[in-house]
């Protein structure tokens, strides 16, 4: 009777073609039929002597699966007597959890997870089609020199340096770090108050939490970059969107309509998407409005390196360091699989936010700090960047030159002095979001301003990024597009008159 | 008067020695003299002519500055007229910000920061010091071979591998893994279940937000790990602490006392840090009511590759993949600065996670992906493990034997099939905190036991690491340790009688 059993499990058979072992299989089949309640509890497995004849196999293999079952708890050995299933493994419903549906009964997201469920993204990960914006030349970055830096970064490293690092990262690369934050951005700081981490979106993901709470009130621009109003949103905070001209963020305005806030995002030197320059004066305005009330305004520097007359403006953060988070990253200045940036915090906050990181991800990759610190000390980071100045200032008269021909003034575009990106305006009778959809119809990427907007903007347009892509890819881009907007900007004549002169 | 002045700024001094430009010290000295007041709004500034002669530089330099001013805002030039200090810069206060204290007026943290501020984190970057625990042999890693693997990675790139990659992660990189964990840990799972991460804190930092809201009871083991309750003290979840005997987690005791958790986090294979196993039972006690009440169970595995008898245990995951999130890390594996994990998901959450994910760091770095995931397919992995899983055997049986032979049964200490740590238990009469301070004394590391748990403990002790150091390394520790518990211990019999035998 089953409680006796000595042979073999009737359903077994054993694969020997299949890629998973033997005694794999032997483990397997047992378990399953323990689980499933095929073999009750106290019931007697044959001796491995046994199944290993019964079965062709050898008696190593048919041990190997039981001392596994045993190790596991399925079944349990008694010396001289044999093996037996162990009881009380399946529940009053019959058979245990092994088999059962592989669908959770009920899915709770958390709160933060709810707020956010609803907001779609902008995909980072989209190729270097035209006109995808926030992407650097990737086609231009020199893989050789650098895939020989990493190399010898690689071969220096020591046994210490396998081991857990600081929260902050490592001393060298933010000391190297501080020296051209305070050279070519002006920015107030030493080491010690700066922390690497993966990007600007981990920066703004961890100084948001560290300074608000559910329902405190944070200002950001409007338009705005996405990346912090997810944060936010998912934090549950209090957003107020302040309107930018071309002075930047109305701060004065703001000042009048609404209480003080926790924190201020801003792009000072580079508004995103509209690209203007803050005024000196609405940062002084900001900057002493933010002291006096206790906020923390975090300035993200995310592409400043790329002005393309004379050198890049000074950071916001030079003007009153013990008020601004100044955050940086690599991804536009390298490359962003790279997976590296920074943050500069007034001192008062380093011991909080160091303990944060640490309970969060601890610290960043040792490789890839000792790589691109090196790469910098070796004047390869510097030779790059006017490398990429050089030619994002080509490649944009490149674009505006291809969309003043295609386009006349169908599409009004100013010329940006810095970054990777361009604005190209729609008459008020065409929807950003109608030309995106046609655009990307003939396989082109571009982003309708609206959706940088909480409030309908003033007028739409497209956002056109330039650096990724080369002349000829640049000049057929908006060849296409052109073809594209055809109908709703009328260009039919215009293009005509080009095509017969 | 002032607002005439055309000599250079009497406060102004070039140092030529000086490591910052002089364009940038002229610019700077105009800079503050206009933020301190000095000089006012219409002031005008001498022309570059006659600065340049004055000072006796070039005229370049000195357009140069002005330039630099003009841009920022300080100054704005009138064609044939001159250069004039902008006007509006000073608020009321009579100088602007640029000049003021370096300490912000409110520090005011998030909740989130202050319900942690008071928790003491163990330190993760401490050195290898006798008996650093859950740091691997980073004497014996392979530094040579894994540093031709990241050569080769890192030469084989494409430009394309430089673009943001997914949210999951590389997905031959996964595959790898999937493959792994499939054969090792009997893990049930396929490629777009994964997603690399840092490693595992922030893991349990990510997958605790997804699931967990403020106020949300959560189940953790007594004693624990204390990366997973600082996560949980950050949310604001409601802890409970679930007693382990000799079996696991005490499932049953659990259902009875307490409702039912949202998430449940255990160290089945190697309960951390009392290093026992969950019985089979107990686990299908957990699985069968994780199911029916809708909780997720958090499996972290952080260390089971290191079974020194026979195959790692099969995962808790394998045995209802439908609510078990698994956790695994190389940290240990391989290296901690490598900063590599993975976490598997129930297919229902990993859109929720794909997005969260994006919003907090988007996706690991390339080149560790690619490294590990070659380090892997060559079999170097395999390897590395096969070598440590002997080495820390080896190890341990060092470490059991010198604590015999010093302590002889004033120490308690019970041998561990797997990983990298013992406990050695202390007498009623002493505490795990006086002991390991005296330890520290002598430069021993220890963390006493009472520290992971949340109820004074049943009986204290002292948890140690072996894997990190070398036999000699292990005697001696030991033999200090001795003599820094000689007194609390009585041990001056035990060894005295050592000394003449």
């Amino acid at each position: 009777m089953n409680s006796r059993l000595r042979e073999p499990l009737p359903s077994l058979t054993l694969n020997r073609r299949s890629g998973t072992p033997l005694y794999r299989q032997l483990y397997e089949a047992y378990r399953q039929a323990i689980l499933s309640g095929q073999l009750r509890a106290g019931a007697q497995l044959p001796s491995t002597r046994d199944l290993a004849r019964e079965l062709g196999i050898s008696r190593n293999t048919a041990m190997y699966a039981f001392d596994q079952l045993l190790a596991e708890g399925y079944v349990r050995g008694e010396v001289g007597s044999g093996t037996f299933v162990e009881s009380g493994l399946i529940g009053k419903e019959g058979s245990a959890v092994g088999i059962q549906s592989l669908v959770h009964p009920r899915v709770e997201f958390s709160r933060e997870i709810l707020r956010t469920s609803r907001v779609t993204q902008l995909a980072a990960s989209l190729p270097a089609i035209p006109f995808r914006t926030g992407l650097p030349a990737l086609d231009r970055f020199p893989l050789k020199v650098w895939s020989r830096v990493v190399a010898w970064a690689s071969r220096r490293a020591s046994s210490r340096d396998l081991n857990y690092g600081e929260p902050q990262g490592d001393l060298h690369f933010r000391s190297t770090i501080a020296d051209y934050l305070r050279h070519f951005r002006a920015v107030k700081c030493e080491p010690e108050q700066i922390f690497i981490l993966s990007g600007s979106q981990q920066a703004l993901h961890l100084v948001a939490r560290m300074i608000l709470s559910d329902g405190d009130p944070a200002w950001i621009e409007d338009p705005c970059y996405p990346g912090i109003r997810w944060v936010l949103l998912a934090l549950g905070a209090r957003t107020i969107s302040v309107p930018v001209d071309d002075q930047g963020m109305e701060v004065e305005r703001a000042i009048e309509l609404h209480k003080a806030p926790k924190l201020i995002y801003v792009t000072p030197s580079h508004q995103f998407p509209l690209g203007v320059t803050m005024s000196l004066g609405r940062r002084l305005a900001l900057l002493n409005y933010a002291r006096k009330v206790g906020s923390w305004v975090v300035e993200d520097d995310y592409d400043s390196e790329f002005r393309f007359s004379g050198r890049p403006l000074s950071s916001l953060q030079g003007l009153s360091p013990e008020c601004v988070i100044y955050i940086g990253t690599f991804s536009k200045s390298l490359f962003p699989a790279l997976r590296l940036g920074y943050v500069v915090l007034p001192q008062q906050l380093v011991d909080a936010f160091s303990d944060f990181r640490r309970a969060t991800d601890y610290c960043a990759p040792y490789l890839t700090q000792a790589a691109v610190n090196q790469f910098i000390i070796d004047g390869h980071f510097a030779h790059h960047l006017r490398q990429m100045r050089a030619l994002y200032s080509e490649r944009q008269s490149v674009m505006l030159g291809a969309l003043r021909r295609h386009f006349g003034d169908h599409l009004w575009v100013k010329s940006a002095d810095t970054g990777m990106n361009l604005l190209a305006w729609l008459p008020e009778s065409v929807s950003g979001r109608r030309a995106s959809q046609l655009a990307s119809g003939r396989g082109l990427l571009t982003i309708p301003l609206s959706l940088f907007y909480t409030s309908p903007p003033p007028r739409d347009g497209l956002f056109l990024g330039f650096a990724a892509i080369n002349r000829q890819r640049i000049k057929d881009g908006v060849e296409t597009l052109a073809k594209a907007l055809n109908d709703v900007l009328n260009l039919r004549r215009n293009i005509a008159k080009k095509t017969f002169t």
